[in-house]
């Protein structure tokens, strides 16, 4: 391990982190509010520890090159330490009682889960509230080229790891360069962010509701200044906009790119973006016939709800605009499942992704295709390129390593004394980045009666779920530290 | 398709029945009780329409041979045939008020689940329970001779869908024969049960309650006279002599025939005995941590609990000593992964097996040694011999369909209008051929007041659960049908 580079790397974030906090602390000058001294000290505090280690480790210019093991230890330490530094301003101002508290919310900022422990979001400072809405978009961000930029760069071939985190075999990488390919993301990312702020302001909301709730919708995070979310504007128009734009999120980025080159038909023969679309069609079908018209006016506003619903937790944005508890055991458990499964690899969003879910399906496919053509070689197709037995293998230890890590997790929040259902849920809400679950955490409920240790836990599910697990606990492997590769 | 050895067989099987009712018919007739004539009734039945199907259908004794597919549609019709017509001496005695509650008791006989529709076992004809609890151990056998006897010599190199079902490459075959295999299962099958109706009558039972139960604890079925089942005896003696002989069972029944060959080694190095040991004592001992001496007299008391609880979910025989009611979420959010888990491949018990279970781990494992060795070439391995791929890809595809089905199950079952808690542990509890759940349908709890069409899906659950679903399910494919293999 090359710590000199590791350090330097990490200051770094920490100065982009003082940039990051810069719009926040405009907010609350602007709004004349006490939390801009909490945001100066904060940006001070980043400033000075960044520019250290940036300073610091000696190191010559010719040896500075990343390998792909420093690579990853700057993604995974890189996210704990934003997140711990993000927490400064919230701790700062009061918004929450303990550091725990702020690192929690931060983590969730930054991982897009969107996730809280604050019950009165209304009684905070609006610089706060813009910095943790903003921190979704910066993290969202950051996960767009770590998983379609960075990570195939680094892995293919040679890194075996990197498979199971971008099993798309398209994804592989839009423009050989990292730079470019950022480029070309970003010109993206920052176009659909533009648009959305225009749609919200047209639809009614303040400049200051508009970017909040883009940065909660467009990174898949959630977050908003209301207790009641985004369903406190109780607009049609707002809850159709902002389904469209969560649906937009949670498509894979290399799609746009290949709509861009004009290149339709490979963009539109994406078979994970068709199973995308069916798995939310069918769920919002079922979900419709279930609630039958008994909750809502009609037929209309039915579906609304029910798309708005399932578009909301299959991307893992975890909006919600009516009260779930209402719903019935059969339309929440399949929002429960939809936070399992999440939207396209190469998204903005979390959960298992449905390139593995494909892949598993067409796995069990093959398995009774086998019996009828016992000495036939069937390979697994997708988007026409077979994949390789390794390829699939890594798919199945994600799907079984993200199991054992809810199963375990579950076990851990059910010490919290709450149903097993709301502590399954929990446990699937973070892992996966939605951040509400269903019962006692769904809704307008909060994280914020459980104990520290649980917070802690439920912190790093949200890490191991948005860096693609096996990337975040390896670092807490010492082999990782002392091994050379 | 070869239909004329199909019916041949399957009357060979209500032949077998029809004997099989005996000695319930027997039992009836010793207490006196009216259900004597619909046992008479019933074996005539079998006797008549197993006569036809066997004497009807013309065939050449040299074209006697039974292919792989055939052999599977046996398997398959075999088992819900038996359910129909096991059914009726239930029906025609009034003890369940229709068809479907008789089919699926039948269904939770034969499939050695052991859930029931019944809420007053204590008010049934004893020849009743009596045929309850028999099928069970009939049941058992039949699985016995299934696995490790009938499918390994099918499925060999061959039939792929084989290795799904008996992944434990030494399971390959006792001896190259299945009659032979057969006769050794059964000598060890017919042992555990004389010493096990010997050890309950010192116990104290009676001979009839120490039949009844023996059946329920060797084939894992679960089964009593009582509605507080074996609990009701109250007896520490009971419970753990129970606990041993269910462990027993759950353990793989290869691994008898090697300790008779006196080969130790490989009987002891055995990585699935050793995985579900592991998992029992761990399960125990956080168990027992977490009760705390809170619910029971001492530790010994807590100790004999857990241990029983753990045991009986593991194996997924279903039995109850305690309320489990008033266990913690964190304890029965265990024994609800216990259900998945199972025992050892090659027993009696359900669920996944451990074997499958070890090899998911030793992928996961082989993931991250990727890292540190990204040019390596790391084999899974099991019992010291390298997995193929093909192997490995069979293990995968039954784990995803189990979830699917376990999903999907959730999803009908939830319309019941009962708590997710209690859809799921319905579900898990049938797939899993448990029987009890947890919550709704926890301890002395029943199925009764589901609905025909929930009943129907639960044991169907319970048959895809038994027949390493495949098996099964391919028999809803009109291919299987009508293609030529």
């Amino acid at each position: 391990m090359n710590y000199p580079i590791l350090i330097k790397v990490l200051g770094v974030l920490l100065i982009i982190e003082a940039i990051g906090m810069t719009p926040s602390l405009l907010v609350s000058i602007y709004y004349h509010e006490s939390d801009f001294t909490s945001f100066l000290i904060s940006i001070g505090l980043c400033l000075t520890i960044g520019y250290l280690m940036l300073r610091i480790p000696r190191i010559e210019m010719d040896k500075f090159k990343i390998k792909p093991r420093e690579a990853l230890s700057i993604v995974s330490i890189g996210w704990v330490l934003i997140s711990f530094f993000g927490a400064f301003p919230l701790v700062l101002s009061g918004s929450v009682p303990s550091i725990v508290d702020g690192f929690f919310e931060m983590v969730a900022g930054f991982t897009t889960t969107g996730s809280t422990t604050i019950k009165d979001f209304e009684a905070l400072p609006r610089g706060i509230l813009f910095w943790r809405s903003f921190s979704h978009w910066i993290g969202g961000m950051g996960i767009l080229v770590f998983t379609v930029a960075i990570l195939p760069t680094l892995g293919v071939g040679s890194f075996q790891i990197f498979k199971a985190e971008v099993p798309d075999p398209i994804a592989d990488r839009i423009v050989p360069r990292i730079k470019d390919t950022a480029k070309i993301l970003y010109t993206i990312y920052f176009s659909l962010t533009l648009l959305l702020i225009l749609l919200f302001l047209l639809g009614g909301m303040t400049l200051y509701e508009s970017l909040i709730h883009t940065f909660g919708t467009i990174a898949t995070g959630g977050s908003s200044n209301y207790n009641t979310g985004i369903g406190a504007f109780d607009s049609t128009y707002i809850n159709m906009v902002s389904s469209i734009f969560m649906f937009l999120s949670g498509v894979n980025f290399v799609i746009y790119y290949q709509l861009f080159q004009r290149n339709w038909k490979e963009a539109f023969n994406n078979e994970e973006l068709r199973l995308y679309i069916i798995i939310i069609v069918v769920s919002v079908i079922l979900i419709a016939i279930n609630l039958n018209n008994k909750l809502y006016d009609n037929v209309l506003k039915t579906a609304e709800h029910a798309t708005f619903q399932v578009i909301s937790f299959i991307t893992t944005t975890g909006y919600i605009t009516v009260d779930l508890n209402a719903w019935t055991d059969f339309s929440k458990f399949i929002l429960f499942m939809l936070m399992f499964i999440g939207p396209c690899s190469g998204s903005i969003g979390g959960g298992l992704k449905n390139i593995r879910i494909l892949i598993l399906l067409k796995m069990v496919k093959r398995e009774f295709l086998k019996i009828f053509h016992p000495r036939a070689v069937i390979h697994v197709k997708v988007n026409e390129r077979a994949l390789t037995s390794d390829m699939i293998a890594s798919v199945t230890s994600f799907f079984t390593l993200y199991l054992l890590i809810f199963v375990i997790g579950t076990m851990v929040i059910s010490l919290e004394d709450i149903s097993l259902t709301s502590a399954s849920s929990a446990v699937a809400a973070n892992l996966g980045n939605v951040g509400v679950g269903i019962d006692l955490v769904g809704s307008i409920q909060t994280y914020g009666d459980f104990s520290d240790f649980s917070k802690i836990v439920l912190s790093f599910l949200m890490l191991f779920g948005r860096l693609e697990l096996f990337t975040m606990i390896m670092v807490f492997n010492p082999k990782f530290w002392t091994d050379n590769i």
